[in-house]
């Protein structure tokens, strides 16, 4: 099947990162729905069993394109691992997390600046955090409008990273973790559980 | 003493644009306090007095130099007109009646992402921002902590814009007015007054 079509060729040292680049183009092109393992291996000019060689799934291959510092995934089962009235105490307390390792906090500030530069990184952002995080939190909470209530969460913590974070604005700049998350738990839980 | 300085000209058709011009620079680069109208005028290459003539302060020079779609005195006065346990619930209500007019949208977008992309940007955004607003808003809370608790918020109103009309999430970005209100109120008022 390989040899018989033009093009391909088998993997050689490039063949990830070509195929990472083909993923990120089609990701902010086509939407992560409407994209396809299949459709990338032709885009990068390899066979599909190359994709799957390097990337377990679609949701594997999205993260490794989008080089985010940590798995949406490990992030959802970190906030679901504990009590209901605890949520909004553990969704700030991973996030900041992440935003607080030196490593995190510079793959984050570059990727939140192409959210706000590039509608189509923006809508890649969008497509695959609500389906790796804020549905399965959604879900969680088991109410029908789960998704609102996760989309304000969400957007706080934006706002958030781009106070703190971007523009740098003091206080909030200096203030220390444990203060913030003691100020914004109960923010943040009013949102998933009032 | 206008004749007698080289290099300064009456106010012609465009001085009011030059003006504006010279005022971004400088609030970009020396920032909001070191800027002077009379260095402005240096820079415009006119009369201190016409700087005058045009723009009645510094604030109001930051003020048209930024092009906001509302002076952020008026933001503050009507956020502080009215009782202390509705300021959360005014606080987003004014901040949503800008962001909900076309003119002001438009206008808005703009600024948050020159804010995000240009760190001079920010830091104008910042220092004005902070003058005219935060402060008076804190000042009357009349708490040690006001400063952070108003940044606090200004963190989450920061992340709604970002998330309602930058990345336009579902089912933010479809929420009607009303609603958003009465969900982000009682955790702004938590920010200011818990």
């Amino acid at each position: 099947m390989t040899a018989r079509t033009p093009g391909r060729r088998p993997g050689g040292p490039d063949t990830r990162g070509e195929i990472l680049k083909a993923a990120r183009e089609s990701f902010a092109s086509k939407g992560f729905a409407t994209t396809s393992l299949r459709a990338v291996a032709r885009e990068a000019g390899v066979d599909a069993a190359l994709v799957h060689h390097y990337f377990a799934s679609k949701d594997e291959l999205f993260i490794e394109s989008m080089a985010l510092p940590i798995d949406p995934r490990q992030v959802a089962a970190r906030i679901l691992d504990g009590p209901t009235d605890q949520l909004g105490r553990r969704v700030i307390t991973v996030f900041l997390a992440v935003w607080e390792s030196p490593d995190g906090q510079q793959r984050m500030k570059a990727l939140l600046r192409s959210v706000v530069s590039s509608d189509d990184v923006a809508r890649t952002m969008r497509e695959g955090i609500a389906r790796l995080i804020l549905q399965p939190v959604g879900q969680a909470l088991g109410v029908p409008d789960a998704e609102l209530r996760v989309a304000l969460v969400a957007s706080q913590l934006m706002g958030l990273a781009m106070i703190r974070y971007i523009v740098e604005l003091e206080p909030i700049a200096a203030t220390d973790v444990a203060d913030l998350i003691d100020r914004m738990a109960p923010a943040i839980q009013h949102y998933l559980t009032a």
